[in-house]
């Protein structure tokens, strides 16, 4: 994948930051992008990657990220996801339409800018990352279950719109908790008992390397010893 | 079911007019909302119903429009969408988001008014109207989808939480066009090609009236002719 | 609904007593087929019902009780289920098969010659009785799975095939335990916290009663108070 | 993954072949199981490995295979499907049947037997080739539809039951044909227009090989170009 390029939209820590040292180790450039630069210091020193920054719900932004970057990406992932949780009753309705918006819109804006040139060059892959509410409504998580599927029928759109103009759309549902240093979760769940974030990568970047006669549009990836 | 009201909202012709109807022929006081309500006044005098003007996107307006109502409604279904479709490279950004805002969005805010006043009285129905697009992505239509699954996420999410508070939440997969004297398409889809609205409102009250020890939370509606 | 006829395949107490009562109620002539005929006098008193002794997993018995109906039937609805639980490596492998057998393939037998004559005819309803594991595989309970997912398999295939020439097919995911007196979680489950059989009938009828263009295909049936 | 070894069950050309020849090339002992073994001599040259004969729907000759093999299979992929098609009121109860057995039934013998070593061991994979008709049942393929949801019904409840056992269960929506040179459709299929077997045994051991913090339970696979 020597020539190729990443963009990793709502980078951080865990997994954006494992995709970006997968892609940086297999030769392609790397882009990332987040509302806030700052803490991507060490994972642009690590990776050689360049950095946006970028709120991914601004179209305007979105299309200034696009811009600037030195090449049409071959690989773009989608992460950014936001939520409030709570009885339904104590919900806020600013910060619910905020978790749409950062969930699901700020997707479509970003895939519209990916695909503008995507399409004109003729092939990428275009991935976005779902949870378990993309598949299932929680109780008293019900702006969460509305970003996520809401993501999830945007990607199984554009899977059928344009997998035949060769995009390959996939959609990730990860089933459980990614690990985290500072989850204080992650020892009571056992021995890998919570995603890895290099696992998970893995599986993305193979899923970005698929021969187009055999494409996934879903998969599910959860903890061995997950509940579902 | 005398003695006990209906709030439809997105009241305009079609299923909404049905429901109207049949609640009001139930004995039940009808309230209607739109954003126009210069169009509902020959389904006022057929129903005796009161006609809100509301938006149901704009926070203010629908606590407004529940502030108004005579009484607590027993019964509210969400019937507004609005879709952009085409090209995904020519959607105006715009449009998608007025798209998610009230397909999705607002069945949100109406749902949180709604259930402040049932939970404190300890029952009632929220209803919420998805299509096809709620559980299918087509190309082309992108957006809807979001609205669509995003909504139904909403309601999921809302069962899974309310219904143990005696509050029924169902939502219904419309798979097919609704039957409008002004669509074309009705001669040639043939005899009960299209979905009548009376016949759809039929299914929304049983499942209103329905023991709550044998609720449905989803049900999928489509003409005897439909693929799918 | 007078002057048609209903079969009723599994027939016992519980869901099955209560759709011979309801459809004999609404004037329906009632037949009921069993393995064992004898658990059902009390019932064939109360309903006028004629009851025939059926093995649903063989094809001779299945013909031969078609062929002694007095009518062909308006409305058929297959209850019949068989499982066996427990550790996946203690599973008899003979009693896995059972559970195919007579939850998903008698189904096809039932279906098959129900269908000979409705489509002759040019009308009909054919239903059958799913549970949470028509769609949920739950641990320790493979073959259950395995048979209530065929069915739903084979609902959905004969959907598609058979609803354009006016036959109605539906799937009722049954998603919590049917109250029976004997059921010693009936009292710690509370209030209508088991599905009244009476209640699940009521939406088998009404659905069989919906108008052609507006058909359910599929419906989920749980107590208000069931985790899902 | 030297000193592992693969049983690959319904072994033949297309998917079987390349899933034999991607094992052996990863340094695996490789045995295949299939009714009739004289077909598979090439391949058996091919990768060296040891050719059983054993009709999967048959509890003893499952049991005679596991036995007979050298070492408890690391990797196990059940694969046989039986189908036949047709209109409804012409398909063959007998056909059904088989189709029921092969498709589903023998998956569960399968699958108890190298469990049953598996779980002595303590690690091990096991993954079911499904299809479209998985979560899909199409019109006049009802029997086809039983079987595979059946089959899925199976490995959802097993992933449920054993991932916590460290057992890998995995479940492959294979939506589309699968290329042979003998069918005619590859051509009209256009260039990549039917499933590669080698590109989809890629995905089944990346699979195998996923870190147990991030297991997949499903995966889709389907031509850049099909419909879906």
């Amino acid at each position: 994948m020597t020539n190729s390029s990443a963009l990793i939209v709502g980078a951080g820590s865990g997994l954006s930051a494992s995709l970006a040292r997968q892609c940086a180790a297999a030769g392609m450039q790397v882009a990332l992008a987040a509302r806030n630069v700052d803490k991507l210091k060490d994972l642009v020193k690590q990776t050689g990657a360049q950095a946006y920054a970028c709120d991914a719900t601004d179209p305007s932004a979105v299309e200034k990220l696009f811009s600037a970057l030195k090449a049409t990406p071959d690989f773009v992932v989608y992460n950014p996801s936001y939520r409030v949780r709570g009885p339904f009753l104590e919900l806020d309705g600013g910060e619910v339409r905020k978790t749409l918006l950062v969930t699901a819109y700020g997707g479509f804006l970003v895939a519209q800018a990916a695909l503008a040139r995507m399409v004109a060059r003729g092939s990428g892959s275009l991935f976005f990352t779902g949870a378990s509410a993309s598949v299932k409504g929680y109780a008293q998580s019900a702006p969460f279950a509305m970003g996520k599927f809401g993501l999830r029928g945007l990607a199984q759109s554009m899977a059928r719109e344009l997998q035949p103009k060769n995009i390959h759309v996939a959609h990730f549902v990860i089933d459980g908790g990614i690990r985290q240093q500072s989850d204080p979760r992650g020892p009571q769940r056992g021995a890998d008992g919570m995603l890895e974030p290099d696992a998970i990568a893995e599986t993305y970047l193979h899923i970005h390397r698929q021969h187009r006669s055999a494409w996934t549009w879903e998969v599910e990836l959860r903890p061995w010893v997950e509940t579902f």
